[in-house]
């Protein structure tokens, strides 16, 4: 909700046909949005399946509005080639909303790929920035501690770690209001000194730098919260985010056996799917923005259904309010 | 025990001097292990002092030898500068008699970096190999799965990370006793095509190999069992494996709280026990051969005791017995 009766809605564009559910579930996500969030919404796809997806809903009255877009990229296209031969892709019509000025955010339940390249080649990069960059909570013990890349930069210079966590620290600031966030580098010792050739001349950097870094953190440090932001490579971080998951099933697994004899089915249901949320954050969280584009932006499991999207236009909305496009390009800049 | 009468009893030197309990635990552990696996025995170190502890012990008939060194390489000190001022280090004794033929394996619960070079150094490293690696369980879900390498090689080439895919097999199918070990590739996605750069180049090496490979898994498939040797360079191993310890502390810690209105305490320790043996496989083990020297090396924790000790030795013996070196030296040729 706008606390600020004087601030302007913010104005979220969508992409309606991307997803398992769309455009039923994205559309009913959307409409709970405005009626939690007061969100302008801009519903970008085919304007008469929208129109027809409106009609279940009392709409009149709220700011919303319908963009048509002819196309879709569906999964298992390569983004690239769809994106070309799809010029009124519905993910391409939503960003170049954002890029005219006519939305401050953009939210896509449809193919990721898809939705990366458009936001690179319409909204265009940050200064210094390679490829966007995910972060995020490594599963819900350390919910003070974020860790980046994720994924997308599965191949980092020293110098893309030294963005992630500029990243990470405006994350941690903006985002989670944590006031002085401290970053460390995630490596195989604690000293300075360790860690392969990349961790070794990142250290060197983050500590020349006048980003608030406490140095190494090692593996069993992550879920201690002994930093707010961890960096590493995209390969190691996104193998991190999938061990976390893997450890929790069979955690999970082991639980239902060793608990059986103690504890009611009920109970132990419980336990499991609280163990389950602890550790499969990417399914808490039903998506991520993603970082170092100009623009705020999105990326949503294709499995979204309403819930999911209302979350995600609720933390767009979130981070538009809180000027966090305009932090991160002030201190991406301050860097080069 | 060893079975055939006619078999040469396996004989191990162990570096009596080295580890928080040295030497009083190492003697007590060796001599366990005699009794338990028929072991020839050769105690290096000071002799005053592994005499004085054999006091307390019917050793008479035993195959029991001291050995005279006259130093010792204490923790804290560089590995290189130690060995090069003391030439007469229970270390370095204790490889020699290896090098020598005197002995058939090596036991250490000393200063490891001094381990892994003076091993390095006077035993020798296997064709094509530049450092020792180490592989292991990650954690005790998959009793059938080892990954390599889980630390000394923090930088590597895609060749590296074929010659553990060798080893990692050779200890598969010797040690594990499974007969034709499936071989998988770490990476952040199951597709060939996936992957850092290293993990590309290495795909197609592993793919033209007489590997058994199945290509790539992900960090979730690890503890699934997917494939019985997971490779991946050691920076990403050692941070998988103190990461799995941390996961496994902050779920033990979560559970004692969420299982405190349900179980009695004395269960939950029992949970908390197991759960701990399950994500902390280096404490479990207490220490791990390492690979690609020239000889059958365990490398114990500081602070092993005598079970630890006697456990150490009964695994070098099994290694020795599997004639495990003189196949990986072949394995590896064949690569060459």
């Amino acid at each position: 909700m706008t606390s600020d009766i004087n601030r302007k809605p913010v104005r979220v564009a969508i992409d309606v046909m991307g997803g398992d559910y769309a455009p039923q579930e994205i559309v009913k996500g959307a409409i709970q949005a405005v009626e939690q969030d007061g969100t302008e919404l801009i519903l970008v796809g085919s304007e008469d399946a929208i129109h027809k997806e409106l009609e279940q809903y009392d709409v009149s009255g709220l700011p919303v509005r319908v963009v048509n877009a002819s196309e879709v990229v569906h999964d298992g296209e390569s983004p690239v080639a769809a994106l070309r031969q799809k010029p009124d892709a519905s993910v391409l019509v939503t960003m170049r909303l954002a890029k005219e000025g006519q939305a401050d955010a953009v939210v896509s339940m449809g193919h990721t790929g898809a939705v990366m390249v458009s936001a690179m080649e319409i909204l265009g990069k940050l200064e210094g920035i390679k490829r966007p960059s995910a972060g995020s909570f490594l599963g819900g013990f350390a919910p003070n501690t974020i860790v980046f890349d994720l994924g997308p930069n599965a191949d980092c210079k020293p110098r893309d770690l030294v963005n992630f966590a500029v990243i990470g620290s405006v994350v941690a600031r903006k985002l989670l209001h944590i006031s002085n966030p401290t970053i460390a580098l995630l490596s195989n010792g604690s000293e300075e000194g360790k860690g392969n050739k990349l961790a070794k001349e990142t250290y060197q950097l983050l500590k020349q730098s006048s980003i608030n870094f406490i140095g190494n953190v090692e593996g069993n440090d992550i879920l201690q919260g002994k930093a707010n932001v961890i960096v590493c490579d995209g390969f190691t971080g996104n193998i991190l985010l999938k061990f976390c998951e893997g450890l929790g099933n069979s955690t999970i697994e082991w639980l239902r056996a060793r608990l059986g004899k103690h504890l009611a089915q009920k109970e132990i249901d419980a336990i499991g799917n609280d163990l389950f949320a602890l550790t499969h954050i990417a399914d808490v969280n039903g998506g991520a923005m993603i970082y170092g584009i100009d623009g705020v932006v999105w990326v949503g499991h294709g499995r979204s259904k309403a819930p999911e999207v209302a979350e995600a236009i609720h933390q767009v909305n979130l981070a538009v309010e809180a000027n966090f496009l305009g932090e991160l390009k002030s201190e991406l800049g301050k860097l080069q």
